[in-house]
């Protein structure tokens, strides 16, 4: 392989995962399969929470972005290591309620949060609700006041920031359906009626400038925009905002393309422009919440697939089938993500050909990268796609019928299930 | 509306769905909701059942694209029509076995078939298994001698014909994971080893152009060429290829922009080229299949949300957001698929306003359209989204852990569940 990414393989040339022969588990739980490295979870939940400690005093929370990659055993993972937890929906609320995920360390977003879901946000007293739009301040106080309670909130700003990144996932603009417009006035306008609303408690404000970014300015940018409003709000109306959520949007390598910036020097850039602005606007540094997903799960998840047919279309290019696709990840059909293919079984192979991987869905479009390289494929290979753990099991679907493979935790050398492969019963469970 | 589809409204105002009020339906069943309207899926059947009656003299078989809207309800329904199906996967396999679906008039499809749905399908006895590639001809013959039986194939050609559309969903090339080239000489190789083996029986060669296409030329050509391959076969070998399976790909109406040919044109032209050179390459009209998805379930689909927030961004747009959006339809993140909406409780108000349509997904690119046509929308309306029968519900996902909503069949004013929605234990229902 020509990548610069450490891989580990073993005496029999197989990869290995988690000190666990890839080859073995796809032999154990078949393929697709999604395997995740507990170790590289969690080394990067505590780097994070490392950081708050290093460069905030340890005054933050680090919410786990959990669309990123959303089961029982990941709201586990994030609860051992003191993470918060980002949710974004009723399903993903609901998942961490039933492993005891403490709720005030959540927060609670989106753009249109149902009535129901608000009332189980408050019912079950999330830390922060995270306000998208006016409309909803509204059903909130509302809902709030028939249970009696004060539900904190922080606002969802657009900072105005244009961060560098694919179109799809940009959303610190104005022209976003994501929060409140700083440049309007909107966002001081929903402030100064959170402070006067009674059965809110408006703690803090937040920003997320888009995804998979590679660059440290727009996220210093971003937070100098932020604290300043802040400031802002300060002189307008006396009111001092605590606490500050960045979001999240740290890009990680799924090629060797990809040149992710380590969290340490994010942070501290940060963290600096944090500290000048809020003593220049005269505010107390306030308490730091982040918010990253794909950057805590990326690269832990591999995804194991068997090879079936190969079809060489003389001077055209040779297709590679797979047992998976865009059922399993659709980032390829969906951003044309780029990823980095192995043979698991023949890890130390080079990769002498260049390939179109297909998926096996009636569909041409499922494919899982054109033109990669790949060492000599045979029907029977074991193909890993590496940097899956982040938007692959959240993101799939049932297309053409096909099920949802399951999940397996591999650490210090041993395999846990984490998530059961769907069965065909579960494909027809619900119809009638 | 300005739109030219045939709309019924009643005396409330409100969008009616095979008779039933589209409002009544949004608050029995909740939103999101689909609702499929039955008359015009059984109508569309019996078109193109009417259709072989009239150019074939009967000789041929309409199997329903069930990847389109796959759910035990279309297979019952397929069968009462006298429909096979096409299914693609184990998994569509199991579901129509589940209903007793005659298993003679099966085509079983894909472009990599594992052993087991191989298995699958030859213990079922399916009709047809479409051979994509010569590795699985050979599977295939090993599986049916273990078995004990003799499979009857079709194999999937590349006619090499470009059909005008979108370039995702263009598989007729010669560049395309399916099937063998005619070109190259390696169909014409497989059908000579498919007639020394006699673990199968080659009954059909069959070819698909691509999908929603609007015009008939392509269908016309790909005939042709399937026809004289037919021919060519005979010369070259002596045997006859009996059936001519032309696949699916008729287009169907989304917006005004579409403008379908009606499925007899495409038929009587396609049934004209089919006669004209069976007797000029001297074979007999061989049977024909046809595989319909698409044109059967598309526009007999209407999706329900209701309106949460509506965004108004001087100068920029206005974001309607609805309660549904990418997981229940992924079409528009994917292909940029434009569909007509309107808001079901006030069906015949002006379209007097221009919106971008944003689904409650956090990720910026949940839009189901951008700048389009719709009355003043607040929150509590009921919206519609037309034609959303096809590669919505099949293709819906549980990202950000949204449970897939229910499906709901209308028919001369009365409605019935066929597929319930799925419930928050229905998503942790394999998590460990």
């Amino acid at each position: 392989m020509k990548m610069d990414r450490k891989l580990s393989v073993n005496d029999a040339d197989h990869l290995v995962l988690g000190g666990v022969d890839a080859v073995g588990l796809a032999q154990k739980y078949g393929t697709p399969l999604y395997v995740m490295e507990e170790d590289t979870i969690r080394a990067a939940m505590r780097a994070y929470r490392d950081s708050i400690d290093r460069f905030y005093d340890g005054k933050g929370l680090i919410c786990y972005a959990s669309k990123a990659f959303s089961c029982k055993e990941m709201y586990r993972i994030a609860k051992s290591e003191g993470l918060g937890a980002d949710v974004v929906s009723g399903g993903e609320l609901y998942t961490a309620l039933s492993v005891g995920f403490p709720m005030e360390n959540v927060c609670f977003h989106g753009n249109n949060k149902s009535d129901d879901e608000i009332r189980m946000a408050l019912e079950n007293r999330v830390g922060r609700i995270v306000v998208d739009n006016i409309e909803e301040l509204g059903r909130i106080s509302v809902l709030a006041d028939e249970l009696d309670m004060i539900q904190p909130i922080m606002f969802r700003i657009k900072p105005g920031i244009d961060a560098h990144t694919h179109n799809f996932i940009m959303t610190g603009q104005i022209d976003s359906k994501f929060g409140f417009a700083l440049e309007t006035g909107e966002a001081m306008a929903a402030v100064k009626q959170a402070i006067e609303n009674p059965s809110v408690r408006l703690v803090g404000v937040h920003c997320h400038i888009g995804s998979q970014i590679h660059e440290v300015t727009p996220f210093v940018k971003a937070a100098e925009v932020m604290v300043q409003f802040m400031g802002d709000v300060k002189k307008e109306t006396g009111y001092e905002i605590e606490e500050l959520n960045l979001g999240g949007g740290y890009g990680i390598r799924y090629t060797d393309e990809d040149d992710p910036v380590p969290y340490a020097e994010y942070m501290e850039a940060v963290s600096g422009a944090i500290h000048k602005k809020a003593e220049e606007v005269g505010i107390r540094v306030p308490f730091i919440l982040m918010e990253p997903g794909r950057s805590i799960v990326g690269e832990a998840g591999t995804t194991l697939y068997t090879v079936g047919s190969v079809k060489q279309i003389p001077g055209i290019r040779t297709y590679v089938s797979i047992d998976g696709g865009m059922g399993d990840n659709p980032r390829y059909i969906l951003y044309q993500s780029k990823y980095d293919f192995l043979l698991a079984n023949k890890a130390g192979a080079p990769a002498d050909t260049v390939v179109t991987v297909a998926g096996k869905c009636c569909e041409s479009g499922d494919l899982l990268g054109e033109n990669v390289p790949l060492a000599k494929a045979e029907a029977g290979d074991i193909m890993a796609v590496l940097s899956t753990g982040a938007y692959n099991y959240s993101m799939a679907s049932n297309y053409n019928r096909n099920p949802v493979p399951p999940v397996v935790m591999v650490q210090d050398g041993s395999d846990r299930l984490i998530v059961r492969g769907q069965t065909y019963e579960d494909l027809c469970h619900n119809d009638i």
